[in-house]
């Protein structure tokens, strides 16, 4: 997806992948084929290179720094993106701050973590401080027997209060070198089994004040870390306001919103803020964008017998000509995000629907007859 | 432009290029470097391939044919294609169908184009029957001994009246091979020197009924020819309604619009229908949409002292943060088209006079008083 927005903007991108039948390396004109562990890789890739940037988080902050005192830009640059990808990192920068956040301590025996029960109670949560994505590395935890085991395995974790949440919010901001900072609608993102289901924006009924704090507190972030590029701001909402739950220092998928539903997509702000460029207006291009992941599912399992991938997106185009289709090209496995659909219009309730239908007739070879056949479309 | 749309849809798309320096050549993952008017370039193309398909007219008719012959899948086929490659194939296919178009002739000597002249008056049009475009192969022409030339030169050539036009239309329908068919609404070309400089959707107080007729001629012509793909029928609009002036049979310069104008643009949309998909929503997503050429200027000519591309495209993105750029990374040359700009608004003045003044800066590096300083945005 930041390909499509380089081609517009006449960028040429160069892409590291690990195998070749990637998303990335089966589209882009120019790829290296590597590891993003390994330094000798990552110098193949930035060699000639206006800037190295990411689309996740875990290239080694070590190696980052390397590449900069050899004199390559990186963007974001390692001080600012340990905090996405260290999560202890980032707790201590935000109470350095004094921003919101959950409760939390840093924990290395079953002992820390039976004092940082006895004020904020079971069940708690132990995260990984890194590598873990769509609800790896994240534990609610309702005694102390499990978190020895987790102490065992893990050794260093981060002990966090389950917090009252409402719902989660995400608040993108893109951020340049110079320091513009522009920011989209806050949105509201839906979880299922720790993974990105939908994401509605904007984040319906949300009160403005709380939409403008959440806004105000991304900027803050991304001005205090000296982020350059895409910054999502994943947030708690709790009675009392908003907490911050982590981040992404990258086009993320509770933005992918953005393609059609912004005036600027978060993947164009991406290469517009890495290079240096004034960002682009944020305006909706309608007033309810509802972006729906394609997990894997049913039709994803072997032995599957119901319609092709061909058939279910014959289907889909015909049911739905007004959603849009972003496939990812990726073997379909049960549980993978294999894709994304997105629907605009003016009623939350009937956009949603049709997002949430097409997404789960392409995952299940599924209607649901609750939302299919509606006056929508 | 079409490998953007081929991403979403998760596509591969193979390029065939003359040289890597292409547009589409820098891009693409699956480039294959040969010769359009060479058969066997053409079958390095096509090897595995599910479809052929265009995005100029100029791969010879008798090539298509044996691609097809072979087993090929080819869209659109070569009988349709030819009815854009050859303006007399199109005059009498037209004349068969009976639909509107201006008084023709074919013209073998000067007697031929006197005799036409007589019925039709001075000045008329000469056109070579292919191998036109931009403006080229298009000669007004005032008297005999001019016209005698060009038949000397060019032998075959087609005599056209010239209309008393109002202005310059294009009618872009796509048609899949189960033979959908989806309309965008007709839009008002603006040519300088034969080239087209801007795109105004829809046409600006285009009478409906006028509309109706040129989205109807557009979706009867492409299902008699039997088109699959993308169509776009220039027309000229006169005081008595639209006349067919040509076809293109791929995504075209006067639909460049719909990426950010429409809710399916004409380049998924041509992918869709070549690869017999359902076709999408061609809905536009602002009242007022303006496509503006950036055709090279000053700021391409040798010992240009004013502010470099780069330079050109942070201004460019500082003062039209909503104005959309499509860059094609070409060596910039005076006239050549080197991209596009797109906005989007409410009021046809200001989203015109944006585009306008982004496309003229891009070009010419100058931002003319008139229209730049507006309250626009």
């Amino acid at each position: 997806m930041t390909h499509q927005a380089a081609i517009a903007l006449g960028q040429s991108l160069r892409v590291l992948a690990t195998d070749p039948e990637e998303s990335a390396a089966q589209i882009a004109a120019d790829v290296v084929l590597g590891d993003h562990r390994r330094l000798a890789d990552l110098r193949r890739v930035v060699d000639g290179a206006t800037v190295l940037t990411f689309d996740h988080e875990h290239v080694p902050t070590e190696h980052l720094r390397a590449l900069e005192e050899e004199g390559h830009r990186v963007a974001p640059g390692p001080d600012a993106l340990v905090h996405a990808q260290d999560k202890l990192v980032l707790r201590r920068a935000l109470a350095d701050a004094g921003e919101p956040q959950p409760a939390w301590a840093e924990v290395v025996t079953a002992t820390d973590v039976a004092s940082f029960a006895a004020t904020q109670g079971w069940p708690l949560v132990l995260k990984t401080p890194r590598g873990g994505y769509d609800g790896k590395g994240v534990f609610v935890v309702a005694d102390e027997s499990v978190a020895a085991e987790l102490i065992e395995r893990h050794g260093v974790l981060l002990a966090e209060q389950r917090v009252p949440m409402v719902r989660e919010l995400s608040a993108q901001v893109a951020r340049s070198p110079f320091g513009q900072v522009a920011v989209w609608p806050v949105v509201e993102t839906i979880q299922r089994n720790g993974v990105c289901a939908e994401v509605l924006a904007p984040a319906p009924a949300l009160p403005d004040e709380v939409a403008t704090a959440a806004q105000e507190l991304a900027v803050r972030i991304a001005d205090r870390l000296g982020v350059v590029g895409m910054l999502a701001v994943e947030l708690f909402q709790t009675p009392d306001g908003v907490l911050v739950n982590e981040l992404a220092m990258r086009p993320h998928n509770s933005g992918h919103w953005t393609i059609e539903g912004a005036r600027t997509s978060q993947f164009e702000q991406h290469l517009r803020a890495v290079l240096d460029y004034p960002l682009g207006s944020t305006a909706m291009t309608a007033p309810v964008v509802v972006m729906a992941n394609v997990l894997g599912g049913a039709a994803a399992e072997e032995g599957w017998a119901g319609p092709s991938l061909d058939e279910r997106l014959h289907h889909l185009m015909a049911h739905w000509p007004d959603v849009k289709l972003h496939w990812y090209g990726k073997d379909q496995r049960r549980g993978r995000k294999l894709g994304h659909v997105t629907a605009l219009g003016e009623d939350l309730d009937g956009v949603r629907a049709r997002a949430a239908a097409a997404a789960r007739y392409l995952a299940d070879g599924v209607v649901d007859p609750a939302f299919a056949f509606d006056d929508e479309h």
